[in-house]
């Protein structure tokens, strides 16, 4: 069938999961939304439930609203998202803290549960937070950081994770989905890998949570660390999920001790004791106000499903790629994330010496993806709230702007002089 | 004149701060709210710039948000919390993390910069996540804690403070007024005792801030650490304020390495290279639903002024001392808080030995204070919305109330069987 707005339009008719897009604000009903996957959009729930949490919550129940309605957020959302989005159990998530303060509690217990050991493995292109934290930590410790290159549009190969572990390996930290690649990488082989050199791995899901099945259970994880403002749509800035298989708990002892990590909280005593549970992960008060957000988007995407929300996200960034190959390749760019559908996660990277430009003016057409360094469009695509005549319209008028760097240089592909 | 209701009442009729009450959503007109140090109450303005942040921002603009409106409010609060309450300049002060995250990057920080020296110096009464984080630092490092024990009321003695300072000392941390008595310290003389053997102070301004004037930079302080949802009125879990004094910005560097503490932070570079001003102190993105109700507050405070708010706040005390004792004393309540306005705080703490009994009857009538163990009822007057009336109208409440512990017990303060 031919790539016609016709076809688009036929795939979103024939979608189980368009209704969705009704339950979130859309303003702008022109606006082309694919950053999604940076900060998902806003589910009416989810306003509803900051309107109250603000309204209800702290100006008429005021601090009485800790011990009646908010003191087991962190955990309670945690159970929800390990339940729909992690194949965890209850009692092994927790949500506090930004991405990068989670990673360093987990980096930092990861690194102290294997004393002795002098490396850190980390891809070169893991987001930039991971490898921050990372060098922070080795810094501290005196540790080396082995960098393992990946390959291309697939990721690290696991020969190439094989190649950099050895029994000086303490801990590997990798991304499950690329943040510029969407490279999906098999959580169950290369967890598999560290654990061979008895080394313990932490992933990063931040690209695949809530878009991409995961069994955190099944694969052998040690320990996960997420954000929510992505495809779980929990707002900007959102905390971050952690999450530490049971059996580890007892082992893994997260570094900033403060009164929310205590056994017995309320008690205020000397000596600072750990939770017996997950919440030993927790360190001080939530922002409350972010955090209520993020449940009622969760228990959306669970009443949606993971695996239908990836069976839309396959066929989204499938219609990408044709779309590519028929439209965006004649006229210059390039592929940056993987043809292999179990090879990607669910937002697909475009090359153009002119990225960055071609994004500015996207933008100002009401047409919303990412510009990343150095010559990366990123078009995110989120189930819930892109149909597939937005990923047509995109891609169409990406074939045809006018050249953001004269007149003669984009459609060869060749580099104009930069903007930036 | 005698401590009749009236007279309560012709002060705040002389209240030139009584109109701010108008401000804060208050739903519940009978509601007595004596926890505004816990958490502050909702003013009309944060309702309004939380709605606009979550409709307007997340829902419209959504990603363009970030650059177009978020991106300095992390230096912007600070720098204006620093302006209107913290004597400090521009530049010295951001907003991003919980108070623990915020506290265990600034002692790590100032631990770092007294290589060497092998002890941290405490109170043993300071609150439990300063005790908690100076613990977890103390072993990761292999440090010595030397506590300093509390005199009563008054807090730590600064010749208590100086016997525990010597040449061996990196860091001492102290709170400005204490979480349970109100103490307030004496900041440039304390700091300055630390200075004197070459040590740096950590001050943890939570019960100061917006309440009590501070001058960081009048009094020679190097770091402080303070929450926002007190006094400030910040909402449940705001981020905490964090502030290193101008010229030891080179010296101390926070050890949680991020994306938003890098210099450039959107080129996603190699190598962590920090940004050059306050920014290096940020991690990861804060939780912008919780941070954006921080500024319209504290633009608030800044035009009623602390030093008003400190002169209303000191006649607020000063009633409830006097009426202590006139009314409590002779029933068997004991005095928490000192009786020297310039060493207390903004709060009066009452014991009792059935204090958790006599807490929870007062909430079950709509007087909110709070219980701390063992046996106090902390009674915060946060300036902006306590009234002269409340104070009156909750001690007299508590003198009469039913014994909670039995029929004889409570008015001879002889200690019943406790409830908990």
């Amino acid at each position: 069938m031919a790539l016609t707005r016709s076809y688009a339009e036929a795939l979103d008719h024939a979608d189980p999961l368009a209704e969705y897009r009704d339950r979130f604000v859309i303003e702008d009903k022109d606006l082309i939304y694919l950053d999604g996957n940076s900060l998902g959009m806003l589910p009416l729930v989810s306003r509803d439930r900051v309107r109250q949490v603000l309204e209800d919550d702290w100006g008429r129940h005021l601090i009485r609203s800790w011990e009646d309605r908010w003191l087991d957020l962190p955990t309670r959302t945690g159970d929800l998202i390990a339940e729909c989005a992690l194949g965890a159990g209850p009692g092994e998530t927790i949500v506090a803290d930004s991405t990068t303060v989670a990673l360093y509690k987990a980096v930092s217990a990861a690194l102290d549960a294997r004393p002795g050991r002098q490396a850190v493995v980390i891809e070169r292109d893991n987001f930039p937070t991971d490898r921050y934290v990372v060098e922070s930590l080795a810094r501290q410790r005196g540790l080396e950081i082995r960098w393992v290159d990946e390959a291309g549009p697939n990721g690290v190969e696991l020969e190439a994770l094989q190649s950099a572990l050895d029994e000086s390996v303490a801990v590997a930290v990798l991304s499950h989905v690329d943040y510029r690649s969407a490279a999906l990488l098999d959580m169950r082989r290369y967890t598999q890998a560290t654990h061979d050199v008895g080394a313990l791995c932490v992933w990063d899901l931040c690209h695949s949570v809530g878009v991409v099945p995961i069994d955190l259970t099944g694969d052998g994880v040690d320990v996960a660390v997420g954000c929510t403002y992505k495809y779980l749509n929990g707002g900007p800035g959102a905390p971050a999920f952690t999450y530490v298989r049971g059996d580890l708990q007892v082992q893994l002892h997260q570094p900033i001790w403060g009164w929310w990590g205590r056994a017995s909280m309320f008690d205020m005593e000397q000596g600072y004791q750990a939770q017996t549970d997950m919440r030993a992960w927790l360190s001080g008060t939530p922002g409350l106000l972010s955090l209520c957000a993020v449940e009622p988007s969760v228990a959306m995407i669970a009443e949606a499903t993971v695996v239908a929300i990836r069976q839309k996200s396959l066929s989204l960034t499938a219609l990408a790629v044709e779309l590519y190959d028929e439209v965006l390749a004649p006229v210059g760019y390039g592929l940056g994330t993987s043809r292999h559908p179990e090879r990607r996660g669910s937002h697909v990277t475009l090359t153009h010496p002119d990225a960055q430009a071609i994004t500015r003016e996207l933008i100002g057409r009401g047409i919303i993806p990412d510009f990343r360094r150095p010559s990366g469009i990123r078009v995110g695509l989120s189930p819930l709230t892109t149909r597939f005549v937005d990923v047509y319209d995109a891609f169409t008028q990406m074939a045809v702007l006018p050249d953001p760097a004269g007149p003669d240089d984009r459609r060869t592909g060749a580099a104009g002089p930069r903007t930036s």
